[in-house]
C-alpha cells in the first residue's frame, strides 16, 4: 500500500497525529535516555497532569513505541523503557526537542519583530 | 539562560508545543520541497480548513520559520517558503513525517495486537 501522510484517511496521518503531541514527544524523549517510573515522569514533565500521563503513556505502549512493566512491590512499581521501534522513532524526536532549546531565542526575537511591524 | 523543554514555563517548551502539531509539521514538509501559494497546501493537505491553515501559516510566518510573500495580480498570489531557520527544523520534521509512512504498518499491528490481549 503506497502511504502519503497528506491524505486525510492514511494510517500515516493518524500516526502523525499521535506523535505530534507535546507530551507524546517529552515522553519519548525522557525514555530515550533510560527506563524511568511513572511518578518519576510526572515530577520531571512539568505541567503534566496525572490523567494525561496515564492516557499518553496508553497510547504510546499500544503502538509499540514504549514498554510497561509492572513489579509486586507494595506499592506496585510501574516503569517505562522505550521499545526497539519506538527508539527508531525517538532518536527523531531527541533532535526535534533539542532543536527547541536550541533556537527558542531566535524565535522569540522574530517573533517580536513580527509584533512590532503589525 | 539554561533552557530545558521539560520546564513548564521555558520558551523551549511554548516553542515545542507550537511544531508539535501535525499541521505545522505537514506545511513545514511541503514547504521543505519547494515555494508553494496558499491555494496549492489548502488543496494538498488533506482535511485542514481554510482558517487552521491561515492561522497556522502566521503562527509559523511569526516563528520565523517560513515567509510570506503577497504579488500584485488579480486576485493576489500568496507564496509561502522556508527560511534558512525553519529549514534547520524541516530537515527533522522530514525524518519524523517519514517514519510515520514508513512505520504505519507495523504500529497499525502493534494497536491490534494491544487490543487483543486487553
Amino acid at each position: 500500500m503506497k502511504c502519503d501522510v497528506y491524505a486525510k484517511n492514511c494510517p500515516s496521518r493518524m500516526i502523525l497525529d499521535r506523535i505530534s503531541n507535546k507530551w507524546s514527544m517529552l515522553i519519548l524523549n525522557r525514555l530515550h535516555e533510560e527506563t524511568v517510573r511513572f511518578n518519576q515522569l510526572r515530577r520531571e514533565i512539568d505541567g503534566i497532569s496525572q490523567k494525561v500521563l496515564s492516557q499518553t503513556l496508553k497510547n504510546l505502549e499500544r503502538d509499540g513505541l514504549i514498554r510497561r512493566e509492572a513489579f509486586p512491590t507494595v506499592p506496585v512499581t510501574v516503569e517505562y523503557s522505550i521499545t526497539e521501534l519506538g527508539r527508531t522513532l525517538s532518536d527523531t524526536v531527541h533532535v526535534l526537542t533539542h532543536w527547541a532549546e536550541e533556537h527558542f531565542d531566535t524565535v522569540v526575537q522574530s517573533q517580536q519583530a513580527y509584533d512590532a511591524r503589525s
